[in-house]
């Protein structure tokens, strides 16, 4: 089989994962730029801070780098469910003195689409990954005319098979303790999901594509052991957000830095799909997993005033504070250094 | 540091993880005659079934063994949680004919009492195991009175801080992927616990004593992996089930190397806490977590008609087929065969 860093064109076999609101191009660049493969998350940018991005990224790397989008569906309207949420906000609003009745309607997230790859076209980024499946065969196709490779996550064995079927290059297996959004797609149902331990060798042994290992890989040791389960290299997000390159708010950086990153859970509340972040006031008072958040990704709409007026006052309360089960590795030090850290416990064979 | 071994005074790093009802001493013997720490399931036996398998332990080998029990509360009466648990089950009653106006009301799982740590103390195991924390410090220095080495599960950094403060000799740090029951006892909040990738690093370096990994490890890779992420031994139980030393049940084994195991969750349908099994037909219509079953381990009762009444239709709708979340393992070879083939995978450094 072709190494995963032959696939990519990378110097090694370890990639950033896309982490929309921590970071930009300048995380990616700087990862690409130590040899792993930068990632920029794209799914909340418009057209033109998309382009703005790509510009930065060919100005600021020769060196391949990946552009991850998220494939959803956009919900069609409820108005039930959005007038539940608003009552289960309202004290929050009362509270903080805010005003419900002029709330955005629109969605933060869009799913990749023909303009978005497009433009892409002007940029041919050697890598493009995907969340939540693929997009259209249509879409894909015009993706891999300028020669990219593409990438998916699989949170589950069938999703694993269900992205070969459909040729992708190599398949992330995303473990239970990553943070961020859930990739999975082909079921809601989350006691389906696995920790990497467990949906690792398991997928390994499944698929002839290479396997890149996410959730929970913190440091140099868990890089190894990903590596002896069978991964043909590793996706690491959460060790990055302290990285001299990332944006991560100063709230954010706090939590991660402290005991209550010990306990994060999947919740719902941020966006409406279940993704990883430290447990804090509002996940605790309304879910994690709340029935009446409405669908993704209009369920950011509500919470951002929240979170807009609660980080006002230094509060982290309504602010989705993602992380994966493991922070231990959260380093404040510039990218480079932290990727040539973690590469230590790769084995070249 | 000690290594695991010469703690527990065995060849291996390895112990055979308790399973109660598909093991009894026979697995226990092989296991720990093939040079690791066989362990014998101990909440569900009467003290005279427990003094017949002690007395077969001692006649079978002649090397160490584990004696495990569980250390929780007996629950007070819920007369209404109880009503509404019939009445969950009651279209289940009448769909196979049952009478459920005699149900048993005592408990099949019994907390470690003095009766038990009397009994040991004749056969002087050389380690015991508690699962749920650990019992009266009275009751504890009773078993130490012969010199056992006590074990404990964490499945938290803070059960693990917990347990170290009141010196325990070595922790097993519990991974979400494990089958059978969730050892948490600080909390029952499920989102805290952790897939072992990202909890056995967190206790590694959280403690001074040695850290045996439980949870998804399957065959040789994934002892290598957990002893690269810092474990001193490894805990396997959902591999063995197949052994030929076990008694697991046509039923059970036969959803085991289904494509079923690829499916299980945590449920506390069949004895009120929640453990890990293969997803049947009673956690997917009733569960797999109700808020009505009664409190540990009073849900068994009402469930045992049930499952009797199914298997004798060969069906495994109503048992509980524990697994964890890697059945790939899982080998019909003697115990000895399988725990050499897992051992393969450490590296005595």
């Amino acid at each position: 089989m072709v190494t995963l860093q032959a696939l990519l064109g990378t110097e090694l076999p370890l990639i950033q994962a896309p982490m929309a609101g921590v970071q930009g191009s300048a995380l990616a660049i700087a990862v690409s730029n130590a040899g792993g493969l930068g990632s920029l998350p794209c799914a909340m940018l418009s057209l033109e801070a998309l382009r703005n991005e790509l510009v930065a990224l060919r100005a600021g790397t020769r060196r391949p780098y990946n552009v991850n989008f998220f494939c959803h569906t956009h919900p069609l309207p409820d108005a039930a469910r959005d007038a539940a949420w608003r009552d289960a906000l309202a004290p929050y609003y009362r509270e903080f003195g805010l005003d419900a009745s002029n709330l955005p309607t629109g969605a933060a997230r869009v799913p990749f689409g023909r303009e978005s790859a497009e433009l892409l076209s002007e940029f041919k980024p050697a890598v493009v990954s995907f969340h939540f499946g693929l997009p259209s065969d249509e879409l894909l196709a015009h993706v891999r005319s300028w020669g990219a490779k593409v990438l998916s996550s699989a949170t589950t064995v069938d999703e694993a098979l269900w992205l070969q079927a459909r040729s992708v290059d190599a398949i992330i297996a995303q473990g239970l303790e990553a943070g961020g959004h859930r990739g999975h797609f082909l079921r809601d149902d989350l006691t389906a999901q696995m920790g990497t331990f467990a949906l690792l060798p398991q997928i390994v042994r499944a698929v002839s594509v290479p396997v890149i290992a996410a959730g929970g890989i913190a440091d140099a040791r868990g890089v190894a052991a990903a590596q002896t389960l069978g991964a043909a290299g590793v996706q690491v997000g959460t060790a990055y957000m302290l990285c001299t390159e990332s944006t991560t708010s100063g709230l954010h950086r706090a939590a991660l830095q402290s005991e209550t990153a010990r306990h994060t859970a999947l919740t719902n509340l941020f966006t409406g799909r279940p993704a990883r972040g430290i447990v804090n006031r509002a996940m605790r008072e309304l879910g994690p997993l709340s029935a009446v958040a409405p669908a993704f990704p209009l369920a950011a709409n509500a919470m951002a005033p929240l979170r807009a007026a609660a980080e006002a006052r230094g509060s982290g309360d309504f602010s989705p504070l993602w992380s994966g089960q493991n922070a231990d590795g959260c380093k404040a030090v510039p990218a480079a250094q932290l990727t040539r850290e973690l590469m230590a416990g790769w084995a070249r064979r």
